[in-house]
């Protein structure tokens, strides 16, 4: 542990102390924070108080022990239940949530949390694992007002470093990117899973297979920021690959995947999406005109 | 251009002449390689015969033109459709199939180019697109006798560089790869989409998104690296977030896309996956359970 001077560094309450907030309080403790937690299964708290942290008896005097109030647990329901009938002991905080949940969730929150006048709130997001929270590989998000976060921006900067951005005033915003970044993050790992189901049967590890995975999922950055401005421009040029050939290359995973007795469901799925673009007229595109089908609302 | 000396360098043929056969000609072009082509519509060698290339009549003609053939077409049916009545034309020649298929379609290719005994086969999968060929991007595959690759690695590597890479003597492998990495991008490329989708009904420009995907996406390869020892091993402890945690997470996903009227199918297929592997007794268990579900094979 380095050096720090702990009276340099404000006070800061955790609340909720699940994988994710034991990371959130340790890191402030090692970044020198006077820290007060408090968790339902007060147990959990064990090796943060052998660190340093205060145990609260109560969520209210949890809340009260200081300006910055850092909530992570299961839902946003269980932030209401904790925090509502606490009133005017929120007077004075700013509330900073960091549990998954939707855009309209945020608002609502934001909504009950500063009715009173009283209190302020961030929303946030955790796009990180809890080992990765205070190294630069994790990225945590915020909206709401700007000034509670520019107020609090140096304890907050304890959990994220480089990767802690503000995005909007708007409460909602930070919910909004979180689930569209979580998609990416399921969409790599499923394919990831699928690869691993094909290759095993040919008895590679996924071991073996990971670091080729790697390489193809840092080469698709590439097409990702090559296919954002088709994407808003409207215009979908195949410069690279029609979404003929997406398809056709689609149909030969739905046969490897049947015939090797894997899960074919997820490529099924692949194609359909691009069978249903290239009904629409985009046989000759390139991939980014898929756009439209996933603004297309489903049916049902 | 930069000087290269013709004489150093072995002749290549390379048949189709599509977007990814011209981007592999061209290079060859480019690397001093004498190179003849050919291509069902003669038009699409124009700018390769203004660089240097020879186009040849015929596919026979091209094929006798030099020891190493390079086939790049739709699919498996067009390269035995023009590589099968040549009969004792492949003799003393190596084929490298860089058309995407099936594992199956390439044992079965390797199977009729080498029966007559005289030539040989080697398939492979491009992992790139084509502006990124020559170019360090591009991961290039290759499955078939060792020997062939060595005799035509120095060639093969002006196709792609580092990522050049020889993988087994089962030519089938390529193709497994092939389609596990594609597998990879697509699932990518429709979390960004999803993604895309989701934050522009909050006027949130794709090209916006783009740079925290991004980074987004290269933490996620830290994922990738931590659960392919867990799958390999078949266990598949939660440092990180239960299964739990995913599925709430996913059904926040499924319920902002169903609000903001954008497609929840996506969403909703990567919770039916989760929802089973819970139900299989995996609720406590890392993201890497899921593995069990690929693995099982899909009825119907
Ligand atoms: N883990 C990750 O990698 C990760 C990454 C990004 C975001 N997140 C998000 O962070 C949040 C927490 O995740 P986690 O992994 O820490 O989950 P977890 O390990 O399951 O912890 C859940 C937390 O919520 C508390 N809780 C649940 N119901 C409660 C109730 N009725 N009253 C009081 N407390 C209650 C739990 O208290 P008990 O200990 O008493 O059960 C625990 O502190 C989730 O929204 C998750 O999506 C997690
Ligand atoms: N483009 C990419 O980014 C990319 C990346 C990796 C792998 N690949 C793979 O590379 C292969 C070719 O892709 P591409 O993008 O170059 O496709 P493409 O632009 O559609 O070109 C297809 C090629 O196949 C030829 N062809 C089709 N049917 C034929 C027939 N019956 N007889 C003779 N020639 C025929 C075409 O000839 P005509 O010109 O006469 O039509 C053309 O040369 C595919 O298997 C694809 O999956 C492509």
């Amino acid at each position: 542990m380095s050096y720090v001077n702990a009276a340099d560094r404000a006070p800061v309450t955790v609340v909720g102390l699940g994988l994710m907030g034991q990371a959130l309080a340790g890191a402030l403790l090692d970044a020198g924070h006077p820290t007060t937690v408090w968790n339902r299964t007060a147990g959990k708290a064990d090796r943060l108080v052998e660190r340093g942290a205060v145990l609260a008896p109560s969520v209210g005097d949890a809340v009260a022990a200081g300006p910055l109030v850092i909530v992570c647990v299961t839902d946003y329901a269980v932030v209401r239940e904790l925090f509502e009938p606490l009133g005017g002991v929120l007077d004075g905080k700013v509330v900073v949530n960091l549990t998954t949940g939707t855009s309209a969730q945020a608002r609502e929150t934001a909504e009950w949390v500063t009715r009173s006048g009283g209190a302020g709130y961030l929303d946030g997001a955790v796009m990180a694992v809890p080992a990765d929270i205070a190294t630069d590989a994790a990225v945590l998000l915020y909206s709401g007002p700007k000034e509670h976060f520019a107020e609090h921006e140096a304890t907050l900067r304890a959990l994220g470093g480089a990767g802690t951005t503000y995005l909007d005033t708007d409460h909602g915003l930070s919910a909004l990117y979180d689930l569209s970044l979580l998609g990416i993050m399921w969409g790599i790992l499923n394919g990831f899973l699928q690869g691993a189901a094909l290759l095993g049967t040919a008895q590679v590890k996924a071991t073996t297979f990971a670091p080729l995975a790697n390489t193809m999922i840092n080469v698709v950055t590439e097409y990702v920021s090559a296919y954002a401005p088709q994407i808003d421009a409207g215009e979908y040029p195949a410069g690279d690959a029609t979404m003929t050939v997406h398809q056709e290359a689609m149909a030969h995973l739905v046969e490897e995947s049947e015939t090797l007795g894997v899960n074919a469901e997820l490529p099924r799925f692949l194609k359909v999406l691009v069978d249903r673009a290239v009904t629409a007229g985009h046989a000759g595109s390139g991939y980014a005109a898929l756009i439209e089908q996933f603004r297309a609302g489903t049916s049902g």
